[in-house]
């Protein structure tokens, strides 16, 4: 089995699941991780085991580095073949929310580089798929990114996060809130580079997100011909701290770097 | 026939519709209007005629106030029967979104005073209706406003909108920006205001709304036991400016009003 095969299918294994919670979330379990809205729910936590569980069977010895159950410790080794997992990102969303913008992030990543990724939209049903060099697909069909040029004609996606980053998020892109055409803000970084990778926004802006959080949709915006870097166009580190990421649909990004604050 | 019969009939009678030219949207013909981001599209258009004429049609003395065609302009008798029209609220997010976040919305006002008011999703088929003293439903069922009663734990939507209210949106909800729990930006009104109605979010801030934006939400958020208010904590008056639109579950609102910069 190649990995973006098993991408696929650990998506087909736990919409079901997924969307059956989801219709019941008024008896869910949900429970509080570092600040009172940073929300683990059984869900994120079943998802994660039963993808877990299915990678450890095809590929038993690749790492598995992951939002929950303390699997977020990255590889000693950063050349190994390792597997990043969000089970729910938007969780939030999940639990609260009239639309459901919360996704299911899977990226395989060798000798450091994204060499596989997915996100899957469980409650409408959209799938995006990208393997390094062969594109990304939206529904099983070809996605590329806007052509849009101008940040005035743009639409960015801010992801104000949670409170301990929103002055910081402030201070480094404000000038990209107050001048781009439409701004958006879902907390979801799925739905954010997903949205850039199918040509619906134009950018993605974060000041500090955890590989698992944006692993699969920046390759999936890559391969759908957007560019990516930290707040100084310096390239994307998997496993080290980056200072921002920003993900675009590469027309624009030398733009948006020259309106991120580097002090 | 009674008002709210008629926006029901309505939302039925052009959902197909929007869901038919949404399917098809790449071939929609998009105009601009004030500025580059702000647009019009012919869904906008068909959908305000044909709700204008039903309306005309079972009311024929009914005065009409509506987003496109000229037909912004208030009663110039205040107390009047008139009605108000937002036929896609989140035009933006009609032509360019990976989730259907957009709304129309319709709402019936007499002696100046909201009396009933809904919102129809055509894409997920979420409906709300609410006539004044009557209570909210949210497809059939009621609905009640959250119970949320602290900022720190709260999901705030505060609309930011285009780009020339945005400076004044960061310095009058700045404060609320940085300390809400959760913070989302939507940019359509409809939706950031039934949030509110269904429990799914605690409250919705605006600088400066036009009443077909937020007519029909409003109440709905208000029957479903939320509260309504300019920044001040002044009632919001239909067919007058008001000094900002703050609309919360109620538990919030004293907390919200002093984070706000009245200055």
């Amino acid at each position: 089995m190649i990995e973006i095969e098993l991408i696929e299918n650990a998506f087909a294994a736990v919409t079901p699941y997924v969307r059956e919670r989801h219709a019941d979330k008024a008896g869910m379990e949900i429970s509080s991780k570092d600040h009172a809205t940073d929300l683990l729910t059984e869900v994120d936590l079943e998802v994660q085991r039963r993808v877990a569980a299915m990678i450890t069977e095809a590929f038993p010895h690749d790492l598995i580095v992951a939002e929950e159950e303390g699997r977020t410790r990255y590889p000693d080794d950063p050349n190994a073949r390792a597997w990043l997992i969000d089970p729910i990102d938007g969780t939030q969303n999940f639990v609260r929310s009239l639309l459901p913008e919360f996704g299911i992030s899977i990226a395989f990543a060798q000798d450091g580089l994204l060499v596989a990724g997915g996100v899957s939209f469980p409650i409408t049903g959209d799938v995006f798929l990208a393997g390094r060099g062969a594109g990304a697909l939206h529904n099983g069909c070809t996605t590329r990114v806007s052509d849009v040029r101008s940040l005035t004609t743009a639409r960015v996606e801010i992801d104000f996060g949670g409170p301990s980053i929103r002055q910081r998020t402030l201070d480094r892109a404000g000038s990209i809130l107050l001048h781009t055409g439409q701004f958006r803000c879902h907390c979801a970084a799925v739905l954010g580079l997903c949205s850039v990778a199918s040509g619906d926004s134009d950018a993605y802006v974060h000041v500090a997100l955890s590989p698992w959080d944006y692993a699969a949709g920046l390759l999936l915006a890559e391969e759908a011909g957007g560019r990516s870097s930290d707040f100084h166009g310096n390239p994307i580190h998997l496993f080290r701290e980056n200072d921002g990421i920003l993900v675009s649909n590469g027309h624009l990004h030398d733009e948006l770097l020259a309106h991120i604050n580097t002090k």
